[in-house]
């Protein structure tokens, strides 16, 4: 059988669903043809290929290649300042003085062009492509008005073509309030239903819907319309629920069957539950936890008795998570959280690529799926979440090039 | 005034002791003559120069080269499995019967040669120098018998020769108890005072005499008589000391006029006042902290109050800090122990060079330091510190080149 590249004398954690023990094969080969995978699996099992170039992997680990399902890459401004001041001190209102907050991330979005939200974006996406990153969701949400906003689904869609990756662009238009709509939340949620989305979705800008249902942000009542109004442009929803509180968003986010949960810190036995029920995936972003010292964990057993898929993410933004590592992302799951290293590793290629509704494209080394891979130099897949600060990739495969 | 190389358009931290603000300087040039600075400051300060090469910096910063001051980077074996197992729930019963714990890298370190210690170090010393490190301690401690300490040290030196970077190798015999010796700490300290330590540091293979005084290891007596072996041949001491219980380590350092006591979660304050007056560094671990999740954090405020100086360090070791980044340090630092940006630069650069003993030699930006030197594509230092999993490193410069 012909095919266009065979990896061989290759490990294989294919990660396919059903496959205990991350569905690993010790003498495995990947064949690809026009970019996907026609065969994954055992060398003994494989038909026999006509290979257009075979690449020996000499004992090497092939996984699927890494997904971040959860990031805000595209931002202006740079917070490293506001958290230097606030270590040496400094109380909110004075870094509020100081230009600090969402709103210095705002301000610097609006004031940034197409072209400089990528370049800023694009050293951070490196980042993420040198550890094996294959697929990134990228949100807007610190445009917070219609410009801005279509202006960074633009970077979002402008990364994709610059670099060998898939993004998927998120509309965050229900992220925060900005300030010019203080004291009417209902207006701005308006504004993101009857304009924004409608726009932004017409002109091809949108993959998914997202909203951050929080005191200090959106109510679940302003969030279902934000769902209703995704809904009505077929798209598909996500939510940043029950991080600082439980407003009962994970439940929300089931009841729209969202394709994700993300952060969950105080979602209860019921939010766990309706999760599990509608295919709801559970996205930990244990970065986020560990930078701003949250001290409730996201109820991992909860989600493991009633089978909710669990996902990991970086949360790469300026505020709360300026992490850019998905394998260091892993390692605080398994420290922070005490995911196993399966959990971990299925967190950042299948739960992920499920997260983002690719399961069907990605996520696992299966016939069918683009052939994205990830080669590393490891003795075996729990160094990919032990080490911190490390990064053993070998190779990045995208498309099966 | 003849230079071999000049860096200008740069911005300047020296971290010179007694400026403010890390000496920031910021029309910044830097000159170097036979491998050491001739000049660092403000551009129009500077003499005129005839330099061999000229290096535009285009407003780049220039930070002193870092310096980790405590790792373990050389050892046998790996302890993802034992990791993996942890987190599924194994005991430590049980994980000791999978041959895991300090006793499984002792076997590995036993078994390994010179050049096997020195190629499973490789890759992460060479983390590290992605980084910008310049100078890098290195401890034995996992051999615990003279061949294999020997071996160790040997190792370390090693890597010396192999990588641009200046290693500093620590007898680290008073590590643990070897199985051979169980009942026997003392008949084990004899060894290590009376055959270890004469031999290997006759071979000219040890720069400082290390030891770990804690309940599961060596208590302070055995200590001490190991700081004694080590002042009667002339080396300078450093100690593991009050990371899981308060023996006091601390104080016992200082009464030692030890360089540095590592670790210091459960230091008092006369363990840290002690420290101050004897001029040894704290040297925070932040890594083992986060890795092994402790709760209680080190004393920041007493070391403080008392001027005590603050270094940080990987701690690498495949046990409790499997850790190779002091970006990721500084994080730690900042984030898990609340120091600043300007002392977690600092403890990487001037104070960590002070816990070697190698301030008058590296660690800050000064005439007469060698020229090692960290350029960075940043806005601010403060960016070092903030970022998680991202290596904004221009070049490393290394003895001026
Ligand atoms: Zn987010
Ligand atoms: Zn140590």
């Amino acid at each position: 059988m012909r095919c266009d590249r065979l990896w061989r004398d290759a490990r294989l954690a294919t990660l396919a669903p059903g496959r205990e023990a991350m569905g690993v094969v010790e003498d495995g080969l990947v064949a690809s043809r026009d970019g996907r995978i026609l065969y994954a699996g055992p060398a003994q099992d494989a038909p026999t290929f006509r290979p257009g170039e075979v690449i020996r992997c000499e004992g090497r680990w092939i996984t699927p290649g890494l997904i971040d399902c959860h990031t805000h890459l595209v931002h202006g401004g740079n917070r490293a300042h506001e958290f230097e001041l606030r270590l040496a001190g400094a109380s909110y209102e004075e870094i509020a003085r100081a230009g600090g907050g969402i709103v210095s991330t705002m301000k610097a979005t609006r004031e940034a062009s197409v072209d400089s939200l990528v370049a800023s974006a694009l050293p951070r996406l490196d980042a993420l492509l040198a550890e094996g990153v294959t697929t990134v969701e990228v949100k807007s949400g610190y445009g917070l008005a219609l410009d801005a906003e279509r202006r960074s689904l633009q970077a979002a869609r402008a990364l994709g073509e610059q670099r060998p990756v898939a993004v998927k662009a998120t509309f965050l238009g229900a992220h925060a309030l900005p300030p010019e709509f203080s004291g009417d939340a209902d207006g701005y949620v308006d504004l993101v239903c009857d304009v924004m989305l409608p726009a932004l979705a017409g002109e091809g800008l949108v993959d998914a819907v997202d909203a951050f249902c929080e005191g200090i942000a959106f109510s679940p009542e302003q969030v279902a319309r934000v769902f209703e109004a995704a809904r009505a442009h077929g798209l598909p929803v996500k939510l940043h629920a029950d991080q600082l509180s439980n407003l009962h968003g994970a439940a929300l986010a089931a009841s729209c069957c969202a394709l994700s949960a993300d952060h969950l810190e105080y979602t209860d036995e019921e939010g766990a539950a309706a999760m599990a029920a509608s295919g709801t995936v559970a996205v930990l972003l244990p970065g986020a936890f560990y930078f701003i010292r949250e001290t409730r964990v996201p109820p991992v057993d909860l989600f493991r008795r009633h089978g909710t898929h669990l996902a990991l993410a970086t949360d790469n933004n300026p505020g709360t998570s300026p992490l850019t590592s998905l394998l260091l992302t892993m390692n605080m799951g398994a420290t922070l959280f005490r995911l196993t290293v399966e959990e971990c590793l299925a967190g950042v290629t299948r739960e992920a690529a499920r997260a983002l509704g690719l399961l069907h494209e990605a996520g696992t080394l299966e016939p069918g799926k683009w052939c994205d891979l990830a080669i590393w130099d490891i003795e075996r897949p729990a160094e990919l979440v032990y080490r911190m600060g490390f990064n053993p990739l070998h190779a990045r495969i995208w498309r099966g090039a």
